[in-house]
């Protein structure tokens, strides 16, 4: 292995007390079991245990980091391999994995490069870094271990210590994975969670479709606001019997609204007649993350709110490939005038509600002090573009004095890329053990505060955030 | 003392050169004399020199950074002793310290924990952290000591080495502590500051009852904008009287106006009459704030304001306690916009004007590029939430490139707990030194001008701003 | 030379691993020619060779940086010899110079006394700093060293390794600088810049009258959009002729439109005939952007776009001594739906387009991410006021896990002072070799990954971003 791929002590401090303590700190944790109770891998990979198809499939094609850097670079997405809507040819695994190889060395100094370089090595032994010279043979390395038995989804999870997975669907999903799954015993292990964006979002063009497709699956009139919110209970429940712990919201503002009972009504008339006035389809979705609030009072299931981005601001790129390919882009949020409206509600209630923007900005102004009131809210992890160990120490730095450390949610490795999870919890610890290992060696506080820190942020905040069985 | 007890070294850096500079720049500062410019005490401790009740009384029910923290972690505030504006019934103080100091670990990492550490040392010889455990042992020590009279009001001070303190009033206060203190000499040690809100702000219930109250303290018509303005330079010379050498204004945003004398007239009739425009009172307050730097100019008092904060942001908790009980969060603020009329006109004058907010990405982009040029403007410290290391350390880190340390107004308490007063000027004179020992060992600067500019941070800035005696 | 003066390791970790690395790294890139494609020198000074006037001439007076800073301080523009508008009497050069040089402490923790020392150093031999004390000694020693050849312009850029430096000129400009070194054969080495404001920017006072000329020069009819865009193409091939490899753009905010061709001529004819709308500057500027982006992707020229910037606030200053005197104010940027439009037509084609602003907030939540996804989007780098150590650091730290490297587009130096250029790229190579050797010393990444970003960020960026021959 060279010196630099995957050094024991990567990405804690350079040397001194700060670098003894982190050691100590990331010995506490590193062997803890992984809590993933956030997440988008795809529930038929542990429901049917099927290998990975291959090295590209696996690591190129559905890794949206990975994709936009290249194409950054100028690649096309044809000669990546990454499929058309429309069916066109685009380049075979190995010629897509030989261009990804040969520009390996642009990803220096970013996150997927750890989670790349750690999951190869993790998955199939691979000590050398990518690149044109090794495409060819860490290719066939790859390939050939695809079919191995402690390679398969479960095996995965196993051989990474997770004690449970999350996944992510609509409310409208039939969820026969998770049935499939709850037959054999995994639910527990492996859960769903409640997004309800296909019917609480009137900008989406099947909007309408959907909700009259709820009314079907529930028996509810979800023209009547009560008959809407009961609609909403009863998928919340089944949801629950599968597993689901949580709710996600994915919103473009951090907007909520408290409106009367007759001002709701009237709001969903106007949608449900298709006479929308034009700020209704964001006042709808401000009114349902307060409605979703109260329903997660009523449950008890944690409420995660992500907040603040741009979705497909590249229109080509959505019209030949579709959504989630790398053209989302963050946008600045107002928690304080956004969220007023439902903590007022329910801020103080026995609800659970955790809350994601990349507004980095928004965290040491206004983030942090609001977690740091509210009992109901939590912040959650740096997030996506901010899961990185720059984005993870400015994270740190900027909420855990105002808003504490138990009002963090710990870590959602929020991936789509199953290989990924060990890699990204592996960043994760190494950069607590740091930071904490930093404010050790300042004697802002003592080892053993150290350790009770880093035990929480590395896997008991995800447990007691999410209401999981400890 | 444990190790992790307020170790000597504490928020100093790790080791090596940046260490050892630290520890000399520190030892050039930690005994200069304490000015506290800008603050919340009660002048009645002063006044009378009366004995703390109880601890719960000095440390907990007053200070909105711990209960806020404790709120935040589900606890209620009538368990914390913190009374209710109904009367009833709230924990007894040695019960609410129970709770208090069973949570006492969840502060970890926060500016409330290093600053109640070391005022429980600083004020009771105590050397192990609050916990279940010591509980009733501190409850009891720090009880037992509040009487002595190395702990009054006034020695406190002098313990401290407190060389001026101001308190903070609003226009319409009868200063009568003040004037008690004249009496005994104490004006100069002790001053008020001019905070006029309560006369500034139609947005206040109470603005037009105050209005009034205003017209008869000063026998001038203050429904004429030239009786208004001179009702105002009455009440300032009042204030200085009683060693004002301030004025401080509260905004919720950084907006002011220049208008013209006519359109002056025309805002204040509107809003005398009641009739106001929805946007009077916003106008009002921000062309008050231009006013106020031109009897500034006039009078030499350094003005101060505190922009971008949304108060009361719980309505809840001030319908049952009132205001300054955790609940007040900042705002994105323009001071560019917002300020230019204001230094338009008094931006080149003799009048000093420091500006506070919280809005820290306008540090780096704007306001340390505009006090870098504007002679009259000055940036007031880290304040509130960003009182803290970290706090210190990103707004250092922003403004010291492009505002000149010579344009900074040093470091202001801003404390409303007595006891903080020693322990927050610690935290920030530990944090400068490491801050300018960093500077040093990085050779940009040597250790001379590291003590030149560690003074000017810790002493000189203050006296210089406020334009205190030397 | 005392200590602090010029340390070699200046800028560098203070030690150990990360100090090791980064000397390393700092030599080699120290040596590598400077590449300046970003410049406001005065073409003037290449072109004729002669010597500058005096010392104050030279590092006061037409310094920006300097003089703001000074003028904070409430010395008058008078009295550091700025030039009036009106003719009026402002201090001789040795008289300004000695006040600069008692304030010259008042410079410590800010970029321009790293420049101005390094330049001093550089250009005269001197190796202490500008005092009081040292104040007349300096000017004798500067003024007698100005008539030598080796401190003549070109000389200069010939002592400093200067391969390539362009200059910035509006679309009217005649060039007549240039065409003169074209005759000596130093185009190449010397280009110019086009920056077409004088003619896209409609708020300026002259805008309509330029447009005639534009007209004139090109033979165009600029009241026909097709006219107007064959003017501006006809223009910047006059500009390559002399140099020119890249466009320049600077704007109030990000915004770019794509309007129809009716609603650009419409446009285009409200504004020519004095009767546009309220938003119709804005809208051109906009909708000019896009047009300059769509040339480039025609010719080649790389495109500048520098937004976000309040220009004479202080309108006294302006109205007695013109623009660019330091009173110009960073803005807030919204670069997701600014750019969209531009993107959306030219971000995947051949245009080069480098985006400067100085909204750091925006850069870990959108710039980064957009330049990690659109193929034509780069980064520039740290600008104006931060361009410097800390600058530099926050910069680096916000954009690289997510713009990847090899997005950035190196350096700038962006300066109107030449003894300041190899200051400025000597920081900026000392804060990379600072950073990339932090890098290493986490074990983030090897050395010889270092020394390929070293070289990149310091040398080949710049290079390949604005297409300058290797």
């Amino acid at each position: 292995m060279s010196h630099s791929f995957l050094h024991p002590d990567r990405l804690l401090p350079p040397e001194g007390e700060a670098l003894r303590v982190a050691r100590e700190l990331l010995a506490g944790v590193e062997a803890a079991p992984i809590v993933s109770p956030h997440g988008h891998t795809d529930p038929e990979w542990f429901a049917t245990d099927a290998p990975f198809a291959d090295p590209a499939a696996l690591f190129l094609t559905p890794d949206h980091y990975v994709l936009r850097m290249l194409g950054s670079l100028g690649l096309s997405y044809d000669d990546l391999g990454v499929p058309r809507r429309d069916g066109g040819k685009v380049a075979a695994p190995r010629d897509a994995w030989r261009l990804f190889a040969c520009h390996y060395d642009r990803f220096l100094g970013t996150p997927s490069r750890l989670w790349l370089d750690h999951a190869m090595h993790w998955g199939f032994g691979i000590d050398t870094p990518l690149s044109a010279e090794t495409a060819d043979h860490h290719y066939d390395r790859i390939a050939e271990r695809l079919g191995d038995a402690d390679l398969r989804p479960r095996a995965v999870l196993d051989r990474a210590g997770v004690s449970t997975i999350a996944t992510t669907e609509f409310a409208l999903d039939p969820l026969n994975h998770h049935q499939h799954l709850a037959g054999e015993g995994l639910i527990g292990r492996i859960r769903t969670t409640y997004r309800p964006d296909d019917v609480t979002d009137p900008d989406r063009p099947d909007w309408r479709v959907n909700m009259d497709r709820l009314a079907e699956l529930t028996g509810q009139d979800v023209a009547d606001w009560s008959g809407l919110i009961e609609a909403h209970r009863r998928r919340r429940a089944e949801f629950r019997r599968l597993g689901a712990v949580a709710t996600d919201h994915g919103v473009p503002s951090a907007r909520t609204e408290d409106l009367s009972v007759e001002a709701r009504q009237a709001l969903l008339t106007r949608l449900m007649s298709g006479t929308p006035d034009p700020d209704d389809a964001e006042l709808f979705r401000a009114q349902m993350l307060t409605e979703m609030a109260g329903l997660s009072a009523e449950d008890g299931m944690t409420m995660q709110i992500h907040a603040g981005v741009a979705r497909n601001t590249d229109r080509a790129l959505f019209t030949a490939r579709g959504p989630d390919k790398g053209a989302d882009i963050p946008l600045t949020v107002d928690p304080v005038a956004g969220l007023a409206p439902l903590l007022n509600r329910y801020g103080h209630g026995d609800a659970t509600i955790i809350f994601f923007c990349l507004d980095e900005a928004a965290f040491p102004r206004a983030l942090a002090p609001m977690a740091g009131y509210w009992p109901a809210l939590r912040l959650g992890p740096p997030w996506w573009f901010h899961d990185s160990p720059r984005g993870i120490a400015r994270y740190l730095d900027a909420v855990v004095e105002n808003a504490g450390i138990w009002n963090l949610a710990g870590f959602n490795d929020d991936t789509r890329a199953l290989l990924s999870i060990p890699a990204r919890h592996d960043v994760w610890r190494r950069c607590v053990s740091a930071f904490v290992g930093e404010m050790v060696a300042r004697r802002q506080i003592g080892v053993q505060d150290g350790h009770q820190i880093a035990a929480w942020l590395c896997h008991d905040a995800a447990v007691d955030a999410y209401g999981l069985p400890a």
